[in-house]
């Protein structure tokens, strides 16, 4: 019997043209594609002979358990299908693809991993922000702000106003963010954005200084990305167009 | 008169399967491709009609200047042609490409950036080795091995042992490095590994702990990336065949 397979694959912040070239290949491929709730609809119009299963997170509703997800995967994959894994970003940058690709290799099912443009440099370059800058930043760290009590110990290990801090999934908790990074230090008036729906319609940027961001207007149930540090106060931007090349 | 514009593209970390859709759309339709040391010459291929200027830096030859390079952009642009300014990575991770943007801001020429994979998170991918997961590490940390100065500075700014440490162009450094990290309270038997040339042919990747690294036997001259931290014990690794997939 011949077994089937899985690629697990960032489809990158949104933007079907950010997709790699390898990427939107295996979706053409696929039999099955499972994918979270960060992939763009304009991603999946790529993989015409899939059937498309949604196994992401929707506001307001119970997610699919973890396990259920490796369980998808493998029994299809055992039927012979070509499964691919589609996952917002990067897979291996907060997406769980670890364990995805963990519980494959303990199935035995065979299986790749196509990395992605991770939103925690995308976003920030959409809105025309450096993760490093000369002179303004040398280094940057990500973390994701999903979880409270792993965003304070993570800020516990950085020392205040050095690097860019950038944090996935921060939107709803950035009040604790915000009191949380001045009690350690960080300036209020440290340039600070939060990037919505990046590379997306909709998108929407929101620039100010650290102690303004619990006010800052946003959209919710959007995602968003949040950016602190010297080089949020950049915006890189131009008048470009496309259609004007050759 | 009709200006001309720029593209400031990454090139994702080498395999031209791993470029964006856009990015390589736009270089079928440059006029001129300024590249740097860390791009594979597959993915100049794409740029059939370009001219293809090498404007990175040769072991033991001087670097053109970053003047220089922006002068090459501007003037090409200022002449009505199309120039793609092609990166390793991603244009705005440790990539000048803040500073190159801001260059052609100020000399009012057209340009956009297309964000690249950055090697911070595909180098680790390509051993199988997640920059964040469950158990392991919430979060990660990304600096340059270029400038001992900075690096000294950057780990003065992170705690020992809690986050993956990622660090570009760090090989010839990394004595000093694990020094460095050890005199701060690194683990000695902290995990790390060094991947060479990752997706690109020849892709070498070292595995062993911190206090060991500076005896990796490590090709000179190839581009590396360092990972220290839990998660650089992690293998995840499968016989993925893309021939098999129908």
């Amino acid at each position: 019997m011949m077994s089937g397979s899985v690629s697990l694959i960032g489809a990158g912040p949104g933007d079907p043209e950010l997709l790699t070239r390898r990427a939107a290949a295996r979706l053409r491929r696929a039999d099955l594609v499972l994918f979270d709730a960060l992939v763009d609809g304009r991603v999946l119009r790529l993989a015409r002979r899939a059937e498309q299963v949604f196994v992401g997170k929707r506001v307001g509703q119970r997610a699919i358990a973890q396990g259920t997800i490796h369980a998808l995967m493998i029994d299809a994959a055992q039927r012979g299908r070509y499964v691919v894994r589609l996952k917002g970003g990067d897979p291996l940058v907060f997406g769980r693809g670890g364990e995805e690709a963990l519980a494959l290799q303990a199935a035995g099912v065979p299986f790749e991993i196509i990395p992605g443009i991770s939103s925690a440099t995308a976003a920030p370059a959409a809105a025309g922000i450096p993760a490093t800058h000369r002179g303004f930043a040398s280094g940057f760290v990500v973390i994701s702000g999903h979880s409270g009590q792993s965003v304070s110990t993570m800020l516990a290990a950085i020392a205040p106003n050095m690097v860019t801090l950038i944090v996935l999934m921060g939107l709803q908790g950035r009040h604790t963010l915000t009191a949380d990074l001045l009690a350690r230090g960080w300036r209020a008036d440290l340039p600070a954005a939060v990037v919505l729906n990046a590379w997306c319609t909709g998108q929407h940027v929101w620039r100010g200084v650290l102690a303004q961001m619990p006010q800052a207007i946003v959209q919710t149930g959007a995602p968003g990305t949040i950016v602190i540090g010297e080089t949020a106060a950049l915006h890189l931007h131009s008048p470009f167009t496309p259609a004007r090349l050759r």
